[in-house]
C-alpha cells in the first residue's frame, strides 16, 4: 500500500504557491492530455512568477509539440520539485524520467485507478479529463486563465473527450470548454489540426482498416487489426493513428471494439478495447495484465496478431451481457 | 424585396405569448437542427400552456423521427399561426408545407442568408445553431428548460457543429450545451446515436469514397463521389450518409471538398462543397445557382457525376489561394 498526502484542488495551488523551480513530467506515448497539462501547468506557473519546465519526452509526436517545445528543461536544470500529470501508475512513467522518478513530488491526475506513487496527490476520477483539474488548479493560483494557457487547457480537454464526444464528457467538461475558448482558445485552428484533419496516410490506413474489420458473436464484437506492413504500404506514423481504436466500437450493435496493433515487431502487440456501457473494459484488459477506463482500456502482449485474436475470442463472451439483456 | 418585421428573441417569446394554436414546420431534408428546434419549440409552448404541433415532414429520417414524432400534428388541424425553424429561403420550404407555407407568420433561423419571407423574423447569422436561439425563446418564454426540451435543443446544437468539432462552434454553443446536460439531456445517448455509431452500410460507403478519392490542383481540391449503385452495394441508406460531405475536405492540404452525390437518377446529382477559411464555398457554388454557408454550401444539377467534375475542374482554380498565400 502506498501512502500519498491527498490535496484538493486548492491546496494544490497553495502547495504550489508555496513552493519553487518545478520540472513538470508528462507520460508515456503522451497525448495531449498529458501535453496541455503539462504546457499548461507551466505557464500558469510561469505568469504567477515562479521557474517551471516540462522535461522532454522523446515520445511527443509532431502533432503536439508545438504546445510544449517552449517550456522545455535545459540540459542540467535542476528542479526542487517534480510532478507528473495524467499519470495513473509507474507503467506510465516517462521513458526517460530518470532520476526525477524516483521521488515525485506531485501526482495531478484524473484516473480512479491512480495507485497514489507519489509523495503528493490531487486526484479527481469525476474529471473527463486533467486538463479540468488544471484549469480549477490555475484559477485558484492565478486567478485568470490566460489565451496561452487556455490553448493548452482546450488541447487537454478536447483530446481526452474526442472534442467532446466520448461518453466522459461532462456538462463541466462543456462549462470549462466555453470559458477556455472565451479566454481565446484558438478552437477552430485546433479543432482542424487535432480532429477534423487526417492525413492521406491516415485515411489509407483507415480505408484497410474498414475493408478488413472481423465480427464476432453475432456482431457485438468487432477487430480490427493494423499490421507493421500496412502502415509501410500506407506511409503512414505513429502520429497518423491518435483515437484509431475507437473505429471498430462506433459499429451499430458492437458492444466490444478491439483494436490489435504489432508494435515495434509482429510478436509485439499493443490491445486497445472500447466499449459501452453494457461491458468494463477495463476488466477485461485486467485479466491481460492491462487496464485504463471503464469504457477505454487496453494492454500490451509479446505475441502475434493471430495468438491474440484466438487469446481473446476465447474468453470475450463471458464479458458479454445475456442476449435479452 | 420582402419585407418583414424583424424580432429580437425576447420579443419573439412575447409573440408567443400573446398568440396560441400554432403549427411548427421543417425544412426540406430536414436534418437534427430544424427538428430538434421544432419539437422543442413545441414542447416549450405546451410547458406554457400553448397548443403546439410539428407538421409531419416526410423527408424526415429514422434517426431524427423518435425526436419529433409526439409532436406531429393530427390531420385536420387547423392552426392559428405557422411557424419555420432553420429555413432561409422558400428553396427550403418542406415538399409537403402545402398551403401553410402562403402566409407562415414567424421564421426563426440563423442563417445570414435569410431572404425575409415571413411575416415576422427572428434571426442572428452569430449563431452556430438555431438551437441556439431557440433555446433564448424559450428561457425568456418558461424560465427554464425542462430535460424534454434539452434533449431536443442538445440534438439541433450538436447536428449543426458536428458535435462542437466544426469552426461554427463557439463559446455561446458549449456554454449553452453545457446547461443543456446540467438539465438532463442525454448527451451519452444521443452522441452515440448521432456521432459515434455507424451502421455497416456506412462503414461500407465509407471505405469506397477512401479508396475512390480523386485529387486535383496539387491536392489543394479533393472530389469524393458516391453513385447510386455504392449505396446498392454497401446496402446503405440516405440515413448513412450523414455529413458523409465532409470526408474529402478533412484531408490535409485540401482547400476545398467536393462530394458528388448521384441522387433519384444517374443525371440528377447533388453537389456539396467544404471549405476552411481560405475559400469560399458560398461563392463557388451561387455560380452554379447554389448557396449556404461560407464554409460548406451545395447545389443540385441535371447532370451526370463526370460533367459536374468537368464543370467544376474548369473553374475551381479561380478561387484557389495563390500559392505563396
Amino acid at each position: 500500500m502506498n501512502t500519498s498526502i491527498i490535496l484538493s484542488n486548492a491546496e494544490t495551488a497553495e502547495w504550489l504557491k508555496s513552493r519553487d523551480n518545478f520540472l513538470i513530467l508528462t507520460h508515456r506515448r503522451p497525448d495531449g492530455d498529458t501535453i496541455g497539462c503539462a504546457s499548461a501547468l507551466a505557464q500558469g506557473l510561469r505568469e504567477y512568477g515562479k521557474t517551471a519546465y516540462v522535461l522532454h519526452n522523446p515520445e511527443t509526436t509532431p502533432r503536439y509539440e508545438r504546445f510544449v517545445e517552449e517550456f522545455l528543461a535545459p540540459d542540467g536544470y535542476a528542479p526542487e520539485h517534480v510532478i507528473l500529470v495524467d499519470a495513473a501508475s509507474k507503467e506510465l512513467f516517462p521513458v526517460n524520467g530518470g532520476k526525477h522518478l524516483e521521488a515525485i513530488s506531485l501526482s495531478i491526475d484524473h484516473h480512479p485507478s491512480n495507485t497514489l506513487y507519489a509523495e503528493h496527490t490531487c486526484l479527481d476520477g469525476s474529471y473527463a479529463s486533467c486538463g479540468e483539474i488544471i484549469y480549477e488548479i490555475l484559477l485558484s493560483l492565478c486567478g485568470t486563465i490566460s489565451r496561452k494557457t487556455a490553448e493548452r487547457l482546450y488541447v487537454a480537454l478536447t483530446t481526452d473527450t474526442g472534442c467532446f464526444v466520448y461518453a466522459n464528457t461532462t456538462a463541466n467538461t462543456l462549462r470549462v470548454a466555453s470559458i477556455l475558448v472565451e479566454a481565446g482558445a484558438p478552437h477552430r485552428y485546433l479543432n482542424r489540426l487535432l480532429f477534423r484533419t487526417k492525413t492521406r496516410g491516415r485515411i489509407m490506413v483507415e480505408g484497410m482498416i474498414l475493408s478488413g474489420l472481423e465480427f464476432h458473436h453475432d456482431g457485438a464484437v468487432a477487430i480490427s487489426t493494423i499490421t507493421r506492413s500496412m502502415m509501410e504500404e500506407a506511409g503512414a506514423t505513429e502520429d497518423d493513428l491518435d483515437d484509431i481504436s475507437s473505429i471498430p466500437g462506433s459499429i451499430v450493435g458492437v458492444l466490444i471494439g478491439i483494436t490489435i496493433r504489432e508494435m515495434s515487431g509482429i510478436r509485439d502487440c499493443k490491445v486497445s478495447l472500447r466499449t459501452g456501457t453494457a461491458v468494463n473494459s477495463n476488466d477485461i484488459c485486467a485479466r491481460f495484465g492491462g487496464g485504463g477506463h471503464p469504457m477505454a482500456a487496453g494492454f500490451s502482449r509479446e505475441a502475434s496478431v493471430a495468438e491474440i485474436k484466438e487469446m481473446l475470442l476465447k474468453v470475450i463472451g463471458e464479458y458479454l451481457p445475456p442476449n435479452d439483456a
